[in-house]
């Protein structure tokens, strides 16, 4: 499972492409009691609805001061993260609605939400009647309301380090155009009106991971870094990093202040002959502070400075003869707009996060152990599932709780790489779906389950999704997870010259589905980190990713959902490695590191190729050698049988492969050689 | 064959992805006559070479009295045409380098050249040494050696017809960062400086399309854009023509103003209320006036304006209580600077471009009779081949002018839509060639043949690509070809769903050369006009074209090339149609209605798989059934002869398939079997 910003804020991975639908939430639930109706006087209130009316009343004072017609809150961070924390959930604390994706704006007489599809009701359920609902999503919805309701040459807000600088472009031009005007306002206006409800900053420890777990020193990275820099034609004197990874990785240090990611609020501007990391400095202990050689000034001592620090600091280093070379996608408007403009170097990607990207030997050696021992839980839980759904007592929630302590029974765990989806029969069809304590499906062998889940260890970050179904799947379900299955082969052994788009690539695991009319609504891949994020940018198969290299790692995970019914993924992680061809070229090709087996009561064989029968094969096989050891070590029989009954070699339904022409014809000569013998048949 | 209109100007389809290598033209050639060397004193000049002193110098007056410090001169036309007349050819006359493909820069003290690798040695043979000549191609590296040799607040003249909005906004960006200005000068410079010897513009008639040519009547067309317009959001009151074929289109009238193509120069500004066509007024017959309603002003009257007072008539119009809806890929700055920012619509493509790119069903059913005739003239050219090019007096310049000839005996011929490519052994590897009278080779049967060829007719454009070999291909070149011939099978029978991306599906094309290590450098395939353009964008497999719709046009043309020794293309155009899928959806795949059979000498029928061999002889006997009682109708029984030959359907190598591990098991099975019945084998 992954993600991919969007202009309108972090969304979910898996919903990206298409399963969320735009258009106009209903104004009016007739008869429903769960929602909100606004069109009655006095209006309905369901209790779950939260009076915003004192937040709302207090943001427009503090807008009137500034003289602002319309203030715009998002629901990001300041470093455009996946996983935000709590004291940033400003748009959340100001709607009442908890969903994850939505924007809000407030006039000084209305209020109004955008979110998509998958949350409509729940924000009719979570808002009072203050807040319109608007369906459509992007910024044009946005602006055109905005439009509507300020005055002609109205003054609009916005916090610079909330707005990636592509989202400020889109709201300036279409603001700029019509005769308003945009205003940044570095200090955040929800903020000064949250007050102590606000949830604290956190400020967990942050240290140094331990060299075992390291590709390469920071010394190292940062000389290379440099290096970058040194060889650009536009000669950058710094790197401005401002996503939370990259900070972590360039100097190995780890933290806890992002569910489910082991990042800690920074920003680091690398000059030639700086370093400077901008971060709550009480957060260090002094071991790591001399890991760090903070206590000095030269090229490779890591200067300390407050985090809040960071828009001063870079305003005053722009005053230089200097050229600050930032990655577009990750710096918000907050950073850029201090830089002047001809002292920018940009790209779409800083060098750190590129070179991120491609895992070195060691990282590649890590993240390869990880996977095994991230196998090992999984085929723990599924053994345990195969002989406990049977008695009804297993739910999605129980499961995925059990599935978090079995990988936290594993060495250098560190806790689940995002919240397990254990969902089952029509659940996993949803794709934003994860269970709760009070509400969850149980598991039965009358329904597929898809589980989709990961680990952070020390040595890498793990991300996979297995379908299983422990009774009798129907043709359909059988000849979709085939489908799905054929996909997930057809891209893992593509051949593909070097530095080519994932882009371009992805349709190689939707051809199986596609020849029957079946797709799926998601992206079909995203990079993984070496104990960093599940999701990790600029590597995947979306159309903003950057060209595959060897060394990537990346999810491959075609799916395919019926509504109401059931869903169907399977994931791996590959890692991409040399393809030996038998011209010579600089081709690639994929190595799958995840090493759990497919379930074989799903696969309908007559569907596959023999070419994909014999990788399904070899698959197995290898997931066979590698786990079979290891779990015979950890004395782990029942897993062990279990991993040999699922691992056998699957053969052809017919000689010859799929009954074909072909293979009608072949049998139709040898039936007349054996009738010519005498034979009858 | 088609184009790609990149920032660069327009560059010959074929080479687009990376068939032209960008870098260092080695300023001196050794020894060699043929080429200039400015490195020594005096400088060699080879008799090619122009001497360009006086225009130069002519150029850097007028330049002195409009105080620049540099002047830009592209390589295109007003109307971003891939094709340009000869008066419009400045770059060429100002430089002497008659290359398609070229940026030239003239200061006051230097002149540079930039083009592509393919053009390296001509411009050496052709450009004297006023001129410096730069590999790198792109707008920085010109941005970049603008700034090094021009003052601080100097200024750089440009003509803004000749620049697309994105090009100017290059180069704005990058001057403007660095204390240039660029300054907009609607009066051609070169245009003043080139006198009496620049070419007349021309001024040939321009005529309607008989009905029977046309998928709907002007009338009918105006009416559908109008009623884009009005359901538009954003209200435009105005759409703005200003690519060639939307005006030729939207009218069904035709000139003769491009080389190959039936444009006549042209804008339109189709109102909510009025029609004006901008256009060479003398080339109008009285009966073709009427049949624009050239006589009233209504909202159904097409109002002529003479060509240049475009510019102005845009500007008036812009003063209302107006919006004019543009495509930005065809619009140049020249337009696009008068009309004010908030009064303009944009898309990358505008209404007519796109509507015209999906044929209804009498333009479909006109595009398919053409490929009939245009298959008969191939055929007849092939047949013709095989018996003459054995006897050694074939040549490419001869086969290209008969081949030529053949189409023009075609009911409905209105010549070549583009130059013929007809290349023998080596020469068909290199992207660009085309022979000359004086510079070609002879056919042979010891080499391979690559025909790349159109027409115009009044029903329909064609092009069509054809590979073949007389004699005994090597077994690399068939296996080349075959592979070539497997990424067309694979593309053209693939099942889609509706709006996908051409760039995300031409992969399929590649896949089979990929497995070997083998790829082309060019794209997979552009649309085509009904009497318009060969290469009609936006349709086709680019990053920039737009999805793909049931209706469309698009060749596919996969290739391979091995340089010094030959080149394979394989080309067919395909009708985009509804696919029927096993479960409902809305799904497409390609109709190939190019009606001429593959070369069988090259097919290596062992690396087909069983679909694809199907696929193959299928397409044959539709090729047969097609085109023989044309053929036998029209008398051409050698033809009909040849067709029944090169439409049999091709066997099965071995029963099975291609032998792999699975057939291989069979055949040792049934020996097993015949080895216990006492068979020896």
């Amino acid at each position: 499972m992954a993600r991919a910003c969007t202009s309108w804020g972090c969304c979910t991975w898996l919903i990206l492409t298409c399963v969320c639908t735009w258009g106009h939430p209903n104004p009016v639930d007739l008869g429903r009691q769960d929602v909100r109706n606004c069109s009655i006087n006095p209006p309905y209130l369901p209790v779950t609805a939260v009076n915003t009316t004192v937040q709302l009343s207090a943001l427009r004072q503090v807008m009137l001061t500034q003289n602002l017609s319309a203030y715009i809150i998002p629901d990001t961070d300041a470093h455009m993260s996946e996983y935000i924390g709590e004291h940033d959930k400003r748009r959340m604390w100001m709607t009442g609605f908890t969903g994850s994706a939505g924007t809000a704006v407030v006039t000084m007489t209305k209020a109004a939400l955008w979110t998509d599809s998958r949350y409509w009701t729940q924000a009719k359920q979570q808002m009072d009647c203050n807040w319109e609902l608007h369906g459509q999503v992007g910024t044009s919805s946005i602006d055109t309301w905005i439009l509507d309701e300020t005055p002609s040459r109205g003054l609009v807000g916005f916090d610079p380090f909330l707005h990636s600088i592509a989202s400020w472009e889109r709201y300036n031009t279409a603001l700029q155009d019509s005769d308003r005007e945009l205003v940044s306002i570095p200090t955040n206006l929800v903020d000064l009106v949250w007050g102590p409800e606000r949830p604290p900053i956190p400020s967990g420890p942050i240290y140094a991971l331990q060299e075992e777990f390291t590709g390469s020193t920071w010394q190292e990275k940062v000389t290379a870094i440099r290096s970058q820099m040194q060889k650009h034609q536009e000669a950058p004197t710094a790197v401005l990093l401002s996503a939370l990874d990259e900070t972590a990785w360039l100097f190995n240090l780890r933290g806890s202040d992002i569910p489910y990611n082991p990042f800690f609020y920074s920003y680091t501007l690398l000059t030639s002959t700086s370093i400077r990391l901008f971060v709550n400095k009480s957060s260090f202990d002094t071991e790591t502070m001399k890991y760090l050689n903070s206590d000095c000034t030269g090229s490779m001592c890591v200067q300390l400075q407050e985090y809040n620090k960071v828009r001063d600091s870079v305003q005053a280093y722009a005053l230089g003869d200097v050229r600050i070379w930032i990655g577009t996608s990750y710096t918000t408007y907050g950073l850029y707009e201090v830089i002047p403009t001809e002292k920018l170097v940009t790209d779409a990607y800083s060098p750190v996060m590129k070179t991120k990207a491609v895992k070195n030997s060691k990282e590649q050696m890590l993240l390869r152990a990880t996977h095994v021992r991230d196998a090992v839980a999984v085929i723990r839980y599924l053994v345990w599932l195969e002989k406990n759904v049977p008695k009804g007592t297993v739910n999605e929630f129980s499961g995925a709780e059990l599935m978090d302590s079995f990988r936290g029974d594993e060495e250098f765990s560190s806790g689940p790489s995002f919240e397990t989806i254990s969902a089952s029969g029509p659940n996993a069809a949803m794709a934003h779906y994860s269970p709760t304590k009070d509400h969850n499906r149980n598991l039965s062998t009358d329904e597929m389950y898809l589980l989709d889940s990961g680990g952070q260890y020390r040595d890498g970050t793990t991300d996979i999704t297995r379908t299983v179904h422990w009774g009798n799947p129907s043709a359909f379900q059988k000849e979709a997870y085939t489908r799905v299955l054929i996909g997930s082969i057809e891209l893992s052994t593509l051949i593909f010259p070097s530095h080519v788009s994932g882009w371009t690539l992805e349709t190689f695991a939707r051809r199986a589905l596609w020849n029957v009319g079946l797709n799926y609504g998601h992206g079909t891949g995203h990079g993984i980190g070496n104990f960093l994020g599940v999701h990790e940018w600029p590597v995947g198969f979306q159309s903003n990713n950057i060209a595959m290299e060897k060394g990537m790692f990346t999810s491959i995970e075609p799916g395919y959902y019926r509504d109401g019914e059931f869903g169907i993924r399977i994931e791996d992680v590959a890692l991409v490695v040399e393809a030996k061809t038998k011209y010579p070229g600089n081709y690639l090709t994929f190595e799958v590191v995840s090493l759990v087996p497919y379930d074989r009561n799903l696969i309908d064989v007559s569907l596959l190729s023999p070419e994909q029968l014999r990788y399904l094969n070899r698959y197995h096989q290898m997931v066979r050698e590698k786990m079979g050891p290891v779990l015979e070590r950890r004395g782990l029989l029942e897993e062990l049988t279990w991993l040999r009954k699922h691992t056998e070699p699957l053969a052809e339904p017919l000689p010859g492969g799929a009954p074909g022409p072909v293979s009608l014809a072949m049998l139709m000569a040898i039936s007349s050689i054996l009738v010519n013998l005498g034979w009858s048949i």
